[in-house]
């Protein structure tokens, strides 16, 4: 048999090929092409739109920094809604920390869920049947218009990049929504993209939380299949500056969830560490007077 | 004309593609195969044996690091020794510290500083002409052997993987001749791979080296086109325990070298933070008591 390789086609000129091993799904869905394949380096890996989504084999990177960051800036995060992340890997790292009394998933397209309960169950492990999880297969956009004021602590946004379905997640209505949504100490998390190869989604989308929430901000993480160097994670809060943290507070709050040593990535001093930006990627960020 | 697309040739089953411009020379040398190129997205991109070293747009990343850390680390750095680094990059960056005294590079591949100083003379700058700088184009195995007890201060390795011509610079009698010409203070810097890829790389070195230094560490950059998430850069020191630093330390002695401000990756909340491994790396280095 003929060797099979996969090209990544998020970039014109770049990127990252994997090895195809074999097929798992191939689904044309109302929203987007989803392949599941089976690769010889990286296990498992989604992609949606030729774009890679996640693999069996780095996911911990992703997940764990845009859940546990997040969960450990909120003083006290008992209502969590997840915008997207379909795989069901933010839900089952969301659910690890056992003060959360809710979590609300609303995912665009109920197929991605599917293939990935299927061809991905490691993802998700046993959160899909965790009582504190609502998983409405619905438009997140209409969710945070109608949501009540103030009725979540910490929203995580786990989308594409800001092109075909994920376009809307970036926009003012949807931000503006967000802050409303949010208690007082609330805070929203997205990912922003690879400066390094995609500077705009960061400063654009900066940009626009900050007409929303008082503090604006990035960290970062070093995703092995986003490829480019640092991927970042923007942060936009109504209460205390997410720059500003403790790590030995934030190893004790660790300690107490029982998420301390049980991680591979995260670790106290990397969540406050990892805010500390390059200048080649904060200077993409609105500057403080 | 049809696109033409370079796979680099580093790991079997998955890599990055880059799509070329031009070639601008492909040599065979009497160590290795040498490519360089213009790409789409990259500027110009240095090959050996198929593997990427250094592209233009990225090349900030991995010099600042390979080089402001250790020479920040060293309480007084006056005489540095660089093994391989042929494009000139380290070397540059190793002269912008005005206290260096003596900066020795050793690579044993004519070809390649000379298709540098062609192709991509934006790398060392004027490097190459600073009185400061002695360039010797030979074995760094046979020169650390017959150079004298504690004559430099810090030794940069700049290798190819373990590999080709670059595997001898990762054996025990390179590391026990390292630590002789070393001064008391004396630490070595050298590249250790990406671990998502490349474990066996990190883990060995790092044992190699605890068997003729006290403090066996790594830090993590992340490099762009070293794909594959963080990349560890091995250090090892005789005097104090790199680790332990004070930022603000870090950030007076920029600020009177005259670097601080002027860097794109390096910054002295970087340089420390850099020291704090993710799980699934710090797991693959000797562990302390």
């Amino acid at each position: 048999m003929a060797e099979q390789w996969l090209n990544e086609g998020l970039y014109d000129s770049w990127g990252q090929r994997f090895r195809v091993r074999k097929e798992l799904a191939h689904v044309k869905s109302p929203f987007q092409d989803i392949v599941v394949f089976e690769s010889d380096s990286h296990g498992r890996v989604l992609m949606l739109d030729g774009v890679v989504q996640i693999t069996e084999a780095d996911e911990f990177v992703y997940q764990e920094m845009l859940t546990h960051v997040p969960l450990f800036t909120h003083p006290d995060p008992k209502r969590v809604l997840i915008i997207g992340a379909g795989d069901g890997g933010v839900l089952r790292r969301v659910l690890e920390h056992k003060a959360v009394e809710k979590a609300v998933m609303v995912e665009i397209d109920g197929a991605v869920i599917e293939l990935s309960k299927k061809h991905l169950p490691m993802i998700a492990g046993e959160a899909w049947n965790d009582a504190r999880a609502d998983v409405i297969v619905g438009d997140g956009i209409a969710y945070v218009a109608e949501a009540p004021d103030a009725s979540f602590d910490v929203i995580i946004v786990d989308s594409t990049d800001p092109i075909g379905v994920g376009e809307v997640l970036f926009t003012d209505s949807f931000y503006e929504h967000c802050a409303r949504i949010l208690g007082p100490e609330g805070l929203i998390v997205n990912q922003c993209g690879v400066p390094f190869m995609q500077a705009d989604e960061l400063r654009e989308t900066s940009l626009r939380r900050a007409k929303f929430f008082p503090h604006v901000s990035a960290y970062v993480a070093a995703v092995p299949t986003y490829v480019g160097g640092f991927m970042t994670l923007g942060i936009a809060a109504k209460g205390s500056d997410p720059t500003q943290q403790d790590t030995v507070h934030v190893r004790n709050r660790a300690q107490s969830s029982g998420i301390l040593g049980k991680t591979q990535y995260w670790t106290p001093e990397i969540h406050t560490g990892s805010f500390n930006l390059p200048p080649y990627i904060s200077k993409h960020l609105p500057q403080k007077d």
